[in-house]
């Protein structure tokens, strides 16, 4: 039997679907991010990432670097074990303590990535509370519908943001135990959920509420604890979710909430007893970041004001942005050979990276390019960026947006 | 409805059962390794780590923790994307290449931890595999459990380290697909899987193999490629997964095969696909120690002669271990609140550090402690841990071997 062929055949499919995957080979320069080298088959090239989730820059910020290195000096590079093997540094304690202070909660607690905390957090919440019906938004994150499904719960997905068809599922679920999952920021829409009336519904049907603010973290709120905490209903929800890995520009992932809730999970989620802690120096870069980033409202400021910066030159220029009232700004192809093709001239033409985002990411004939500007996309790069879409835009035959339209 | 109340009742077993866990806070010193700091309530303490899975200290090994410093200072402290969204750094790339040339493979994927790597790894492997059938041996961790459990494939599990019994499955299996999955060292008993009689039924029923090396790799063979290449094997198993958490020092997975076999599994798997990827400097840290641990077989001699001088002091005192191949010496209390005891009386009194092994890590009536020697600890602190164990045995009334008992 020739198994080589099976997986050979797997990739094949995409291929001719277009959905094959080849990554860019990026190297980032902390003194001058946005700019980065991405290494070609024919030498090194300077680039400008316009497609990072570190939103803020925050990954090459000079105290969450030396944060990084000083405790590797002192800690060591890994933790060296699980959490309850050798593995529950110092580090890790207090970032779960810093974790738990943004969002208000009793407790935090720390996965090796915002993947893992959904998926075994969501998992492990389900099935600890007995005959619980799972209520999921149709846009969730693939990493809590694999929660969800690992739960092995009765789960019903309701419309994405869809106040009336999740009430409608909320009453007919009855008294049993219900919890409902959802996020604040969709990542490729870049739209919000209204948290204040879904902790509405589930007061009123005593459901409970785990929400996702990894695309929010950091980057709302005056503290940066999310857009629960922008508007005012953190202490409503009863478990939020964040990423280390995005806006605070490290890696890993948490969940906080009730001392009692944490407490269990960190007992019973196999995702979290059965790896390897973070490493300590991983652990005070992302505190030291969470810690700047409740102080200053800098670097949140700055980017919001780039962010609008790039949505007016967008629309200047004609191009199909698709609204939305956050940091994230898709420009709408539909199509995922033109998107590739898109995403290839702004690389290879203009030094611009912005990755082209296909099935199955977001549905077919809803291919986009994905903007993220942060502080540190100055106005000049802003212009630029502007200036190669229209080319891009020209040179694929690509529609662009009338007055009239932009108008209706 | 109480949803805490379900939370905390779930706590209550585990203390009932007295399964509940408490994580000791610790700081290790990089630069005095196995030496750490203990935090208590009442202020810090000097222990000894005897637990680590940094079996040979590399995470404290200048080398890498310069290698993690350099790469924050040069490209930030994470990776700012997935690896198809502006996470595919130069860093990941060359350690997918270190990791390829250490088992002999064509190509090497990177995942966040060895417990991702396993669960979607094996997860998405039997799921490329028409009609696959996973036969996994029965003391497989709980990543590869999971990973079994979520490809929603058939399965049969073999009795452990039974090639009798895994023959007799393969046979009744006929010529459908088969995956075998199974590990090299056993993390609890210490023993080590018959990887060449193994591969030797594969070819004879068509069967793949999957091979977990995480508790060997770094520390067999001539380049520290594992069990696999110490055996002369490693060229015959399919894919070899190894974690860069323990003897590397760092944290992260990987699994190695046939470049399309890699291929399909990072075109595939979730867990790989939308997470963020291992920050640069991580990464260049565990390439640095994969590097190292290639050229140098220092610490291997080191580890393996301290390990003896462990085991014979161990004998001498008449303490009840389980005999083992490897680096890894467990010591049998078979209850799991006298392991408890065990282990807090030799941090309070004794400032050794040995976590207590219970339910369900292994099964009841075999809680043990769990000792891994390494490079660092000199003869010593080898004198000290048995004299240690003597009296905790002693004041405990624990059973131990007599001489007759030991000659058997």
């Amino acid at each position: 039997m020739s198994y080589q062929r099976f997986f050979e055949d797997a990739v094949d499919t995409l291929r001719r679907e277009r959905r094959y995957r080849t990554f860019a080979e990026i190297e980032r320069a902390a003194d001058r991010f946005p700019h980065a080298v991405w290494h070609t088959p024919d030498g090194p090239r300077d680039i400008v990432i316009w497609c990072s989730n570190d939103y803020l820059g925050m990954g090459c910020h000079e105290a969450v670097v030396e944060a990084m290195c000083a405790t590797a000096r002192k800690a060591g590079a890994g933790a060296g074990g699980t959490r309850n093997i050798s593995g529950n540094s110092h580090a890790v304690v207090e970032l779960e303590r810093e974790l738990a202070d943004l969002h208000g909660k009793e407790a935090g607690l720390v996965f090796t990535s915002g993947y893992v905390s959904n998926q075994t957090g969501i998992s492990t919440l389900a099935r600890l509370i007995p005959d619980c019906l799972v209520l999921s938004d149709a846009l969730n994150h693939n990493s809590m519908i694999e929660g969800v499904r690992q739960a092995g719960r009765d789960k019903q997905v309701f419309r994405h943001n869809d106040l009336a068809h999740l009430e409608e599922l909320l009453k007919a679920a009855g008294d049993r135990p219900k919890l409902i999952v959802f996020e604040s920021v969709y990542s490729m829409d870049g739209d919000v959920a209204p948290i204040g009336a879904i902790c509405d519904l589930a007061k009123k049907y005593d459901a409970m509420t785990y929400l996702d603010e990894v695309h929010a973290v950091g980057m709302y709120g005056p503290r940066g604890g999310g857009i629960a905490e922008r508007d005012g209903v953190m202490h409503r929800v009863d478990v939020i979710e964040g990423t280390l890995g995005k806006a605070f520009g490290v890696v890993g992932g948490y969940i906080t909430g009730k001392a009692a809730v944490m407490d269990a999970v960190r007992s019973y989620a196999p995702g979290f007893i059965f790896t390897t802690a973070l490493p300590p120096a991983v652990a005070a870069a992302a505190a030291a970041s969470v810690r700047h980033l409740k102080a200053s409202a800098g670097e949140r400021t700055r980017q919001h004001a780039q962010v609008a910066k790039v949505k007016a030159a967008l629309d200047a220029a004609g191009l199909p942005q698709m609204v939305t009232d956050t940091h994230i700004v898709p420009v709408m192809v539909g199509d995922a050979t033109l998107c590739k093709a898109a995403s290839d001239l702004l690389l290879n033409e203009h030094g611009i990276y912005i990755q082209p985002i296909n099935y199955p990411t977001v549905p077919r004939g809803t291919e986009r390019l994905r903007i993220t500007p942060g502080p540190f996309h100055d106005d000049a790069l802003v212009a630029r960026l502007a200036d190669a879409l229209v080319d891009v835009w020209t040179r694929l035959g690509l529609a662009f947006v009338t007055r009239a339209e932009a108008a209706e």
